[in-house]
């Protein structure tokens, strides 16, 4: 596999993209808790908000205020995406409050469908003030991100020449772009495409540095991600939760259905496990997840979310937090595929949940496990297929306890054990 | 991108691997419907049951009888999963009654811990009586798929070293099976790896099949697969829907969460967007994963069950039953970037539907459309985004009519146009 970076910068687009087709207002608070969140956790480039018309999206029209309440470290860069000269107008008055960003993004669609359809534009009519509008971020001492959407095809245009997205990058680097990103912005890609388009391009424009940016309308994100990585791609966008929408559209709707950006924690994961170093650390990445879908009240569409890390090469020890995530615990975590010796209903859970999550999680040393109204129903050898199935019943954090129900089974479906265990979490 | 394979060979293992985690008994009529689906649109290897003790896993109680009901064209290789001896004894004795298969997939796990807990056996006691069971087979003149499960990586027993699946290989080659599966039951695998792995395995075993069986744990399904195809792998295995569960816990629950094979329905999409020959038309793929979905009485994980095909490259007529799937239609299908002129209530609806679908989906010449009750509210440009929702509200299939609400809308959120339209179709 010639090409793989060695490592990627991933730009988190939750609070823009993702955000962009959700029905209910979030909060400004958890906005800028999200964003401050992903600054914390290693995240450099971060889209955080929109200066599209607050009447034509609601969801942005706190712009301003997410932009003031979010950390300011050197090493970040924020991003906005600018969709005309009144937005570039609102983004050059905040700058000079302090509260900018370090890049806008500026829109173009590669068919002109589209362009009409999202901007309201022709190409004739959408270039002229899109240079004017990079130039004056340049002058403004913003970077510039090129957008071409629907790069890799049109639903309303179908396919898009390859000739027209050479064309449109000459135009941008001309006008002052310092990046490009193809945006595959309704899931049309697919892998080949995706290593033949970035492949020309890195050849026709060895400098330029380009995003790859994939909704997963179509499952192929991950794929696609994998196919630009293959081309040496190391500017990715994701947003949590696979969240997201498609912009030419007033009433995407899309958070039912699967037409957001590539999955975050999804992305994450398997660039850590390939090798190609993030930064991030896939479990506080999905902690932040799980931030974003208690903000969303609902499941988003991340994989690992439920199933957590790989298990074998994960090292972090079981925690409250964890409890709470799983709620009822996958017996995969769970279950030891032997038992060395018999043992009394209390020290079996003991060594069940030492035994298998010492495989994988580290337990504290000190977690101190009671057991409740356990009881044991038949025996069980050496050979029983062990399913301990626990279900988190409540968690006291004050006290750092947490209570599960245990249900035991053998292979043939007998069960052998069952009744409530206590965690006592080292403080 | 080289090895990619022109043409690939799926087995579509919903009716095993896929419905193994199901809790509710599918019922026999609904199995073998599927699975002659199956063969009508194209699928060459279906893997049909399995002779797992009925006891152990009920849903395949009735794997005599779905053997009896499913059609057998001559180039149509069933699969059967056949854990130990009683299991060949019960298929051998359905073969002598012409109801047997072509080939059985016998089971070993890469990591002695998952054996255990699946079979509940060691090595040195799995080994010897799997000898005898794929020597049996083969002089009854069944082919044998040798599965190494666990191939990527154990949750139980950590890293899975590539000498053991080269000794396991080399033994079950040694035995007399015909290919070898690698699975990654659990969902461990990453691409990287894959492309390590099958790269590895295809160049110490030039002549040796191998199967790509992977599990969509953690959203990598179709990046696995991807890396496989780049491999040259062309026997995929994937499941309806992504259904499907890990063996060896006896409770899975895995259809609620995300650790089922990787989805067909995505899988055909990707490699025929690829240019990869499935055999198969995805259209009438993405219709029986639909019919996957009515017997199991709720939404699978398949992408492109929910949003379609990719549109520019789609050429398929408007119909009933797309209407039925579609229920709410997605706005990008029947959106118009602009309108050329005015038009009246009725006219405007056809000319959005003609238009619109004329892009993608050819839409049946004589096609009636008929409005009732539509108003208009207020004026629309030529660049008017036209938002057009159409919510499917009757379908009258004797009649070969649909009942649909409509609403317009413009870029800044006003309602032009509500009311209901009727499709006529063509008998």
């Amino acid at each position: 596999m010639n090409g793989l970076p060695e490592r990627v910068n991933i730009c988190e687009c939750w609070a823009r993209d993702g955000l962009q087709g959700e029905d209910q207002f979030i909060p400004t608070e958890k906005k800028t808790a999200i964003i401050n969140r992903m600054v914390d956790i290693g995240f450099k480039r971060i889209e955080a908000t929109s200066f599209a018309h607050p009447k034509l999206i609601r969801q942005f029209s706190d712009s301003l205020e997410v932009l003031k309440g979010i950390k300011r470290p050197p090493d970040v860069t924020y991003i906005a995406i600018i969709p005309n000269d009144k937005g570039l107008d609102r983004l050059l008055e905040i700058c000079q409050k302090g509260y900018g960003v370090q890049e806008i993004t500026a829109i173009l669609s590669a068919s002109e469908d589209h362009l009409l359809a999202n901007l309201e534009r022709t190409f004739d009519e959408a270039m002229p003030p899109l240079a004017d509008l990079v130039k004056r971020a340049r002058q403004a001492g913003i970077k510039v991100i090129g957008c071409i959407g629907t790069a890799f095809g049109c639903p309303l245009a179908g396919e898009v020449p390859l000739e027209k997205i050479v064309e449109l990058t000459d135009w941008y680097m001309d006008q002052g772009a310092t990046s490009i990103m193809l945006g595959d912005t309704t899931g049309e890609a697919n892998p080949r495409q995706v290593r033949e388009v970035f492949g020309h391009m890195r050849d026709r424009f060895p400098r330029v540095d380009f995003v790859a940016h994939f909704h997963d309308t179509r499952g192929m994100g991950l794929a696609n991600t994998l196919a630009a990585l293959q081309e040496g791609i190391v500017l990715h966008d994701s947003s949590f939760g696979g969240m997201g929408g498609q912009p030419a559209t007033r009433r995407p709707k899309y958070h039912k259905g699967f037409a957001g950006n590539t999955c975050t924690e999804d992305m994450v994961l398997m660039m850590e496990e390939m090798g190609i170093q993030t930064g991030l650390n896939i479990e506080e990445v999905i902690d932040t997840g799980l931030m974003a879908e208690e903000f969303c009240g609902r499941h988003l569409l991340g994989h690992v979310t439920r199933s957590g890390p790989v298990r074998h090469r994960s090292f972090r020890a079981l925690s409250l937090q964890e409890l709470r995530i799983h709620g009822e615990i996958a017996p995969a975590l769970l279950f030891a595929g032997k038992m060395k010796e018999e043992l009394s209903g209390q020290s079996l859970v003991g060594y069940v949940i030492r035994e298998a999550l010492a495989k994988n999680w580290p337990v504290p040393e000190d977690l101190n496990i009671v057991t409740d109204g356990i009881a044991m129903k038949g025996e069980f050898e050496r050979r029983d297929i062990l399913v301990t199935k626990f279900k988190v019943l409540a968690i006291e954090k004050s006290k750092g306890e947490a209570l599960l129900e245990v249900l035991s089974q053998k292979a043939n479906g007998d069960v052998f054990l069952e009744g409530q265990i206590k965690l006592v979490f080292p403080k």
